[in-house]
């Protein structure tokens, strides 16, 4: 049994992040996560990318950001489950919390927050038999997680958002030749990335197919041809080494939909006063959560986080008066 | 004349910021501040101490975070009236702003951000005479801007409240000998720093003078001696190298009060849906603003920074539809 003030679930950037408010109101954290190692979305989707908007930061490498994260909160000594998801979440008659994992860890808490990011998200499939067998390194994606594999290769696009947009612009000059499978005419993504689209197809630079469905996949150990229904209704084959079906996510709430928190599609809803849930206790920070004006921003979880360690120190130290100290004079260590 | 889409006022870490989520969509700024030069409190006041709360840094000097902020914003070319204040704002029958400053320079401008810090604010000063005569460098400081500057003097503070205590605390291992001066009995900073100075009184290590009020200074170019009235009313003295009175700030409007701003005692009123003050077109963001759960933390201002800008889109690009697009895929060149 693992006792702790506060259960973070979600070890992402700002899961993470958590634990430096926390530490400074002398709250000390848990933090489980269902991926392998810390970083979230940072580590499992694009560690090798840079990140523009971590203010301070001019560029700054995704794994980077997490390894100076994991440094920021070294003193305030953070203890992890890692590759472990949450099943079971009960309120105890003493008002803490009773979290159970998949492989029967059993950790007890004082607050829970739910730092899950998109990770409780899964991405939305294209209902095309085989879809599964070429999945896990066998040629279809549904992230671009290191864009250097695709070099040389010839790369199949699916979707008409913004990552289509953006990933078709960004591929082509990697990959030996990008298409792009829409099934309409216009796109929903950014009006100068469409533009931009359209006039990358009339250059020639990739291929782009309007009004089409992907219909089937082909090849036998590994992705060979990516076949699609044409506005005509006549099916038509691409060769093809990869297919990245970027549709969108789609959540996947798993126990958290047990745990009657109000969720608004995708998002769990918050009070910006304290970023706590419906239920006392439970807060969630980050991409997972939403208010008026959210921006699913690393910039505005830190921001969440640091106001949700205020009121999650009530529910951790209920007799004591917290005194709201800066960093500046003294440092960590004085906390 | 500068015309602008974005005029901040205040160019400290979070109007700096401001810069980059602006330029993000396409909107251009211009700040204003009446220091000589940008970083607002982080270079004025404590330009060589380390910054421990800026998430991602576990260490950063104050100085070095407005350094990487100037290069953060550097592709947005954001221009800059400095060491000069806004005196007179109107706004105009299109809605645009009009400001002119002390010096005359007028600057127009879409949509007005208030970024001031605790800059409108000055520091709250004991009526005592002669005061002002050993100000500015002779003796009498209200900000310790540079620690190393008291090592092996002999140092007078005043005060009961964090600063105080915390200035102590770090002044003790530096100054000769530090004294501090409280009116009171109890101290209403943090009990541990409180508990700390009683601590280091009981061993010697500091003059801790209580139920006293400071009376008068002396000195001829520089200060001397610091006189004080004692608990049961008798005048006594010290010999003082410096005297740092900690009496926390007192706001100094100056022409915000003329806005007609909401304003909450010492901060502006706003929406915490998009940082919007009370009157349309006018923001504030950072340690000048307050709302339910507000902190006075440099990473909450980038926060409020983001999410203003995107309503101050819409005063900017009235007939456009804002598309936001995450940094990630095609870094700030993309903007």
């Amino acid at each position: 049994m693992i006792t702790t003030d506060i259960c973070i679930i979600g070890a992402g950037p700002v899961g993470l992040f958590t634990v430096f408010e926390a530490g400074l109101l002398k709250m000390r954290c848990h933090l489980v996560d269902y991926l392998p190692q810390v970083g979230g979305q940072l580590s499992e989707i694009y560690p090798q990318k840079p990140i523009y908007d971590i203010p301070g930061y001019p560029t700054i490498n995704a794994q980077e950001l997490v390894d100076n994260l994991m440094k920021q909160i070294e003193p305030f000594a953070p203890t992890f489950t890692l590759g472990e998801r949450v099943e079971v979440l009960e309120k105890k008659d003493d008002g803490s919390f009773r979290m159970v994992t998949n492989e029967g860890t059993e950790i007890q808490s004082k607050v829970v927050v739910i730092a899950g990011g998109l990770g409780v998200f899964e991405p939305r499939k294209p209902a095309i038999d085989r879809l599964e067998e070429f999945e896990n390194g066998k040629g279809v994606a549904y992230f671009v997680k290191t864009p250097e594999s695709y070099r040389g290769k010839n790369v199949v696009l699916a979707g008409g958002g913004d990552s289509a947009l953006d990933w078709t612009i960004y591929l082509a000059n990697i990959a030996n030749r990008v298409t792009l499978i829409h099934r309409g005419e216009t796109f929903r993504g950014a009006p100068d990335s469409a533009e931009k689209v359209f006039e990358m197809a009339k250059a020639g630079k990739i291929d782009l197919i309007l009004k089409s469905n992907l219909s089937a996949v082909k090849g036998d150990a590994h992705l060979e041809e990516v076949i699609y229904v044409n506005g005509h209704g006549a099916s038509e084959s691409i060769k093809a080494d990869y297919l990245i079906p970027l549709f969108g996510l789609t959540p996947k709430l798993g126990p958290i939909a047990d745990w009657n928190l109000e969720i608004d599609r995708t998002a769990i809803e918050v009070d910006t006063f304290d970023y706590s849930t419906n239920v006392p206790g439970i807060f969630a920070v980050g991409d997972i959560n939403t208010y008026p004006g959210k921006l699913k921003l690393i910039l505005c979880g830190f921001h969440e986080a640091a106001l949700m360690c205020q009121s999650a120190f009530k529910f951790v130290y209920p007799d004591q008066k917290l005194s709201f100290k800066y960093t500046t004079v003294n440092g960590v260590n004085a906390f």
